[in-house]
């Protein structure tokens, strides 16, 4: 099932919580979050989209670092022994399609990263590894955009490099019924494949990591996760790269699809 | 003006928004972040109060590290040109006199720190230190726990540390009508002063850190931010001092008032 969030004309203008069937979307009364889903009888064609919303409104975006092992040794990180884990501000996210905006205060040295993203179905406090997979409710892309100058050398913190507006993309849709564990995983700028990878490389697989945070703290419905990001980001290549206006980055996951984005300047 | 959140028999079981006057609350209908308030015609007196709720229910917690002379001093850290800030995860919070839960991810090294909170009032993006006080709705007493384990020699980032569950006690009410650049602070273990300062040796004032933070991302009403800790914070002192169960830890700012929790294992 893939569970997407749409702006219609003529329907609900905060957005409109949708079923994925083919070329149209089944309408649905209330997020997915809280079942059971309410029909409400209508279907648009894709084409009436006028915008992608993120899949959900999240509590939390919490994000991993250094999860894939060759992006660790690219950023010249040790292995970690348990997940490295951050948070982005909610207020980051935006969905497919809509630009990722350089910001003022840090506009050079922005820096993508494909995701896989974990979608929380309902609260998870101290689950194990083998229970996971009855607290996820899907997946779906994430670019967990990054200001590196803040991150790397200004900052003593990574939260303000990692939470600038419009610093996390996710999307375009939730997908219930996949294996997380062997997904290809590619990111392309301009049409050029600059990540990829597949899940399978990931130090703390999609079930570890649920019940690993699921023991730090609650994790109430529509938590986002971000599983962290594989080799070939910007600032490791060899000269390094950076997004430009003008820019289109696109997060491509197996089974899920691309969330594409615009890089824009104010 | 005092806003309180308070769980009352008879009412709202998920909570009602309230004003305080003298020995009584007057609730009403909505949030004092979504305004016109709007009159219930019920009052109630303080003693039916049955739990007091975080005064608002934040899409981000935004904090500052640091930010007090002092206290970067006996941290052995340089004094920061630009806010040190971290993000503790929305669900961490919790209201006066319910309990601070030892983790049992990391129960041993549990510390308070004593902080002025703001609680943003409307929407603010690029806004100027001058014009910050429209956008700033009152101040809560805040407890910024920490457990110091995890944050100074485990992780990587402080997230994890600053985000267990109830490490983000807030209240017990905001108060409208202070100017928050004098405020005595000050916190108590089992009734002992541990730290006591005025918020006039911040080193960024409320002003200048609402205008810094609306530079970096949107503040969305009910933002919390916690402004930093005074010196005299648990893990520097000599011998170290951290929080057990059966401790009753204070928050005091003067104007505001005292924020009280029992620390408890589960």
């Amino acid at each position: 099932m893939r569970y997407v969030r749409v702006v219609v004309d003529g329907l609900d203008e905060e957005g409109n919580y949708g079923i994925i069937e083919g070329e149209t979307i089944r309408i649905i009364k209330t997020s997915p979050l809280f079942s059971p889903c309410q029909e409400t009888g209508i279907k648009i064609p894709f084409s009436a989209v006028r915008k992608f919303l993120p899949p959900v409104e999240p509590p939390n975006i919490i994000a991993l670092g250094l999860n894939y092992r060759e992006h660790a040794r690219e950023s010249d990180m040790k292995l970690p022994s348990a997940p490295v884990i951050f948070l982005k501000a909610t207020t980051a996210i935006t969905g497919h399609l809509s630009p990722i905006v350089l910001p003022n205060e840090a506009p050079d040295f922005v820096d993508y990263e494909a995701e896989l993203v974990i979608v929380i179905k309902k609260k998870a406090k101290d689950i194990t590894p083998e229970d996971a997979s009855d607290y996820i409710l899907g997946y779906t892309c994430g670019n967990d955009i990054s200001a590196r100058d803040c991150q790397l050398k200004l900052d003593r913190q990574w939260a303000r490099a990692k939470s600038f507006d419009t610093f996390a993309p996710v999307g375009p849709w939730i997908e219930t019924d996949i294996n997380p564990d062997s997904l290809e995983i590619q990111s392309r700028v301009n049409g050029v494949i600059m990540q990829k990878s597949n899940t399978v490389d990931m130090i703390f697989s999609v079930s570890e990591i649920v019940s690993y945070l699921s023991r730090q703290m609650t994790l109430l419905p529509g938590t986002l996760i971000m599983t962290g990001t594989p080799s070939g980001v910007g600032f490791a290549k060899n000269p390094p790269i950076f997004l430009r206006e003008g820019d289109t980055v696109e997060i491509e996951i197996e089974g899920i699809g691309i969330l594409k984005n615009p890089v824009v300047r104010t």
